[in-house]
């Protein structure tokens, strides 16, 4: 499978990813406010600056090719909004885990799309979105908490299931619309409709990667012991 | 004058400064929240980074001496998280207000006092905290209201000049208590009361700062058309 076949246009690869993390350092910004001591602050603060630098970071690309980054994330503002608005949850334990596992697949994501990007820009972007996402104190606070109270588990992975959904149609909208199956082209830039129908063809190319993406989530939600 | 007599112990110094820089950081992180485009928040991301890295680059340097940056800031939470209660204001201009004037005179302020710490950590802090604060975008934000909206010059300029109490109550009260005339030594370590009794001796010494910092956020104030 040749991966540039999923992968969208720069500019617009680029942009959500950008708004993404934005969002993301919304998140974990409001993961400080919401804190119950100051040990937490500090080291969800850390998270938060790792989040932002890959924001900047994106931007930087977006700069270096002549983009406006506010014009190149615009068309995804509203897909991500309502995303955020779905997974904010509705306490602290709840937005740790969104933080943890929407930032963790969408992350592993955008790394792995980054393979079809041209030139040289693949492994700089991987290699930002790569670098330590600074999730461990995310862990350490989902596992003292859900340790210490029972019930708490169960009600997380109920929410972690309901998270992948939402996440993994992020995912699906950053695909290009497929090739239909009579190989008629069809315009490769700008949000694929999330549910938009698909040719046998392309989901034959997209599924391996959605895989991969639901393996890994799954890593993530066995080492909190939460059944995913 | 020296100084180092108003310059309180390194900890406490690292720790007040780090957990207002902390707070700067949420503030601006709140802006982000509630700015009205794509643009402002993009901006204002930058600025959120540049108080996040003030903040972590003195947590680092409270570790390095060994100490717990949660206990070393945690005397400070406090008087700290009710001057933001206090400044957050009431919609987005009020608080890129606070955040530029009190980031502002409070960023002078703690350089101003690095210069009687111990050893090299005074040039270092200076220099981390003498970093542009990439408050430029806070200003152009608040030069474009206040010229396309009549009232809010006046309404700003009020809301200023209430601020620059507050901010100077926190300042005062990073300096150790004064030096009584008698001249018998007092404990210098520790956040001194911000409204305590001081001697013509130690007001004498501080005046300077104060009045330093006071025409530093008179030409602010000014450089956005407001009267202090």
């Amino acid at each position: 499978m040749d991966i540039a076949d999923l992968t969208p246009e720069l500019l617009p690869y680029l942009g959500q990813a950008a708004y993404f993390e934005l969002g993301m350092f919304e998140n974990l910004a409001q993961a400080i406010r919401l804190a119950p001591d100051l040990d937490s602050k500090e080291g969800l603060s850390a998270a938060a600056g790792r989040a932002l630098a890959k924001h900047q970071g994106l931007v930087a690309e977006i700069r270096r090719r002549g983009g406006e980054p506010a014009e190149v994330m615009a068309p995804f503002a509203p897909a991500l909004d309502d995303f955020r608005a779905k997974t904010m949850g509705a306490d602290w334990h709840e937005l740790l885990l969104s933080c943890y596992l929407a930032g963790g697949l969408l992350d592993d994501f955008f790394i792995r799309l980054s393979d079809g990007l041209p030139g040289d820009v693949g492994p700089r972007v991987a290699h930002l979105l790569g670098q330590g996402a600074g999730t461990d104190v995310l862990v350490k606070h989902l596992k003292t908490a859900i340790d210490g109270s029972p019930g708490l588990g169960s009600h997380l992975a109920l929410w972690g299931r309901r998270l992948v959904g939402d996440t993994l149609l992020v995912a699906r909208s950053a695909i290009p619309a497929a090739v239909p199956a009579d190989g008629a082209s069809v315009p490769a830039h700008g949000p694929a409709p999330a549910h938009g129908p698909a040719s046998a063809h392309g989901e034959a190319q997209i599924e391996p990667v959605f895989t991969e993406l639901i393996a890994a989530h799954t890593r993530r939600m066995d080492g909190l012991g939460l059944t995913a």
